[in-house]
């Protein structure tokens, strides 16, 4: 095989978009998939690591600026800590891997691997919580978590292990605790926004699909290119139930005892990969300049007797980019053509190339082209940081624009069970219809067509007011958003199931 | 209990040492233990995780401005993987973890908690390296990872899971290999010496102390009040016969496979244990600026007539550190008084301690407290930043010159075994001493004494040249450092053992 042949991406985005995510996944570079015997885990490469850590800077900041304190807890839960869990809430047990032996001794009591940190978390919050003075009491934490899932494998979307942040906080107040969920969800919409230029839906989950335990459950929703949708994240507001389950409770001023409110909240490396299935394309990856850990690749293009000019105007090209702080790299390998690294630099995705040539070199000026589109402009040097900024700019919005389009539309409505079923069918993506609120009738179009309600909207805004249900022709209490995702119910709570 | 004895700490520094320090971990709210059943573990609770960021943040900044990127490999290896690499190195087993059972199966195949990760680590690299062009090729995690120690716990001492970061490199030549292995050591010291505040000394290790495999292993000593020697941090060239065990190899210009030469390296949160006994007194945590979370708290002086004034300027104060960034806190709490703020502050380790009370609030000046030892200084609104910058420089060096002072009154010489043993006996600290380089003549000192060679200088310095060895009277070829450790040369490597 050539080099030229294994850098292509041979998949078809929209015939194949699985196989063809496999493969940006693997020849970009990002993840490897586990050894033998180890069939669900992935190897985190750097190049994906890195965005990981894009990740998580952008949104720690934005939890400590908004007052969470970062904490570690063990990897480990012991059973009987799991059990006194599933008083409240069941469902994950299932999905448990279990240390039952460990140096030279079965252990007295088996420990489980992490897939969540309530039942460890809950306990300690309710030592450290004496009185109103220390509410409201925030941690989260970076961590992997483990579930046993049975289904394939899918890097970043779903594997055995999965990297992720959960927190949780405790409330003197119904307000303070879900005015802290709403700021969450809020800050999760704007990591999919603002850094991975994915526009998204917020809303609620029904009653019926909460968190276990939780009265409210928001979920960020994302819009995949083949019109299925990803629950981005979630944030949930749990009422007293699970404060008065683990007795997370204060003393107020008049030194009665109350319970607090709490809520969790959660994002994974799902986000990863919304990002790169989003705005990727059959040359490989494509990346906003926000996220790309290589913002720019410059690629000199010389002949024998024009090397020395073009390297070093190359040179002081790149020395000026990296003053503006902005993160470039040149190519100045020899033993490759400007052709493979143009290809190569495309299939890893870095947003913008910057081509100098004898011409580019004599005249002060660079070539851009865009990543996305390979649409090519002529800059200055004079006004190089300013043009590479708005550059960047213009490639972020064209991302953005055109998931933007994507997501418009694909909203689409149906007031009648058989327009519903008719316009998943054909279209996929998103079909809004007036809705009684029984599980029983999203249950008859799972069963048809295995679309499911992703979410319905917060506030009481929608189609049904006035109308009946669509599938029950019972008065209509809220509009549903009814759309075939990735994982089915039981899983798609993935981020912070039981 | 009330308040006020709840905070204090009760142990001596000097007498109980091992007491002194458990109380200073849990009262200063650094970390708590884990639940029944989880002996060994702990939860690191924020203000102590925020230490860790700290550490994190200085290392990870210089390795990847030095060409280190981070990845993230699973968390859990195959048996198998495990035992190819027991073929080389033998003797972490017992110390291991496993998962037998996961969703509802048993697995086919055990699967360790990484104890380190060497073995999933080694054949990725062997799979990314193809040719010359790959290298050097570095990458590093920030995990936690599980060993079962029987031992007594102590926080970030001694632990059965603990966070650190472990980092894998491969290079065409040896020169290149050792070069990162120094490179990597002297981040090591850095990070001790004008992060935390410790000067610590750097050798090697004896030859049949060194990491299993490795050509050299070099270590980063510090040296604890109770006068024994804490292993802060390792570094190794491990020659070509890890890289020849795991296939890692590449092909030449010439297109000639050749093994590469491999290192590794790893720091544990080990350095904050080194950090709170280090520094703190009977007062509670002592801090460096550099490292502290909250540089500087300010404490208002008010009665009921000049609360007003003083809290208005108290305010002013605030703003103008936070916007030259120091990392600031007004205690403004109406139910505590300045005393029992003060109290809570020292506890805490917060470095300087601003006074404002209706007298600085009319002179426009504060009071400046030190935390170490309690001097107090003037300095005026006007000059504000620039003093309090000055007073944490002056902090830093108070708390690196009392360290130095002990570190360098606990290196002494012996010529002698009797003067080695009479020495460790009633100093403790670091005995330079001749070595013939034999393994027994440490046995020797050992069986008697529970003192060990910590490490031998580096370079061919010392004071061995011309004399004997001070144990078996063959000639001396090295100069070996002496000391009693937290643990014995078996756990001693616990940072990178096998």
């Amino acid at each position: 095989m050539t080099d030229e042949q294994e850098l292509g991406i041979t998949k078809s985005k929209s015939h194949e978009t699985g196989e063809w995510y496999a493969e940006v996944v693997q020849k970009a570079g990002l993840a490897d998939y586990g050894p033998d015997g180890m069939s669900g885990f992935i190897i985190t490469r750097p190049r994906a690591y890195a965005l990981w850590e894009a990740v998580q800077s952008y949104l720690d900041s934005r939890f400590k600026q908004t007052g969470v304190q970062n904490a570690y807890f063990p990897l480990f839960i012991p059973k009987s800590y799991l059990e006194r869990e599933k008083d409240i809430v069941e469902g994950f047990d299932p999905e448990v891997a279990w240390v039952d032996r460990a140096g030279r001794n079965e252990l007295e009591e088996p420990l489980a691997v992490r897939p969540t940190s309530e039942s460890i978390i809950a306990p300690y919050l309710a030592q450290w919580i004496r009185s109103y003075r220390d509410l409201p009491l925030r941690v989260n934490q970076w961590t992997s978590v483990v579930r046993w899932e049975a289904t394939e494998t899918k890097p970043f979307f779903r594997t055995k292990e999965f990297l992720w942040q959960e927190g949780h906080t405790a409330h003197r107040s119904r307000p303070s605790a879900r005015q802290e969920m709403m700021r969450r969800l809020d800050q999760y919409v704007d990591t999919y926004e603002d850094l991975l230029a994915i526009p998204v839906l917020r809303g609620a989950k029904p009653e019926h699909d909460k968190f276990p335990g939780a009265e409210t459950t928001t979920t960020v929703e994302a819009l995949m290119p083949d019109g299925k949708s990803v629950q981005g994240a979630t944030s949930h507001y749990l009422g007293t139930g699970f404060a008065e389950a683990f007795d997370i409770t204060y003393t107020d001023e008049n030194e009665i005892n109350q319970p607090t409110h709490t809520t969790s909240w959660g994002l994974s490396w799902r986000a990863l990969g919304a990002l790169i299935m989003t705005h990727s394309d059959e040359q490989g990856l494509v990346l906003p300049p926000t996220i790309a850990p290589t913002q720019a690749v410059i690629v000199p293009i010389w002949q024998s007797e024009t090397k020395a000019a073009v390297l070093e105007y190359a040179g002081e090209i790149e020395e000026t980019l990296a003053a503006a702080d902005v993160s470039v790299h040149l190519d100045d390998r020899d033993d490759r053509n400007p052709g493979f690294k143009y290809n190569e630099w495309e299939l890893r995705g870095v947003p913008l190339r910057i081509e100098i040539g004898p011409n580019e070199a004599g005249e002060k000026t660079v070539t851009l082209v865009h990543r996305p589109d390979g649409e090519s402009e002529m800059a200055s040097r004079e006004n190089l940081v300013s043009e590479v900024t708005t550059a960047f700019d213009r490639i972020y919005a064209k991302l953005y624009a055109a998931a933007e389009e994507t997501l418009n539309s694909n909203v689409r409505q149906a007031m009648s069970r058989d327009e519903l079923l008719g316009t998943i069918g054909r279209h996929g993506g998103y079909v809004q219809t007036p809705w009684c609120g029984e599980e029983a009738c999203e249950t008859a179009i799972k069963d048809e067509i295995a679309a499911e309600i992703v979410m319905v909207p917060l506030e009481e805004e929608g189609i049904h007011h006035g109308h009946s249900c669509a599938i029950c022709d019972n008065p209509a209490t809220k509009t549903a958003y009814f759309a075939k995702s990735y994982w089915n119910t039981a899983s798609i709570i993935i981020l912070h199931c039981r």
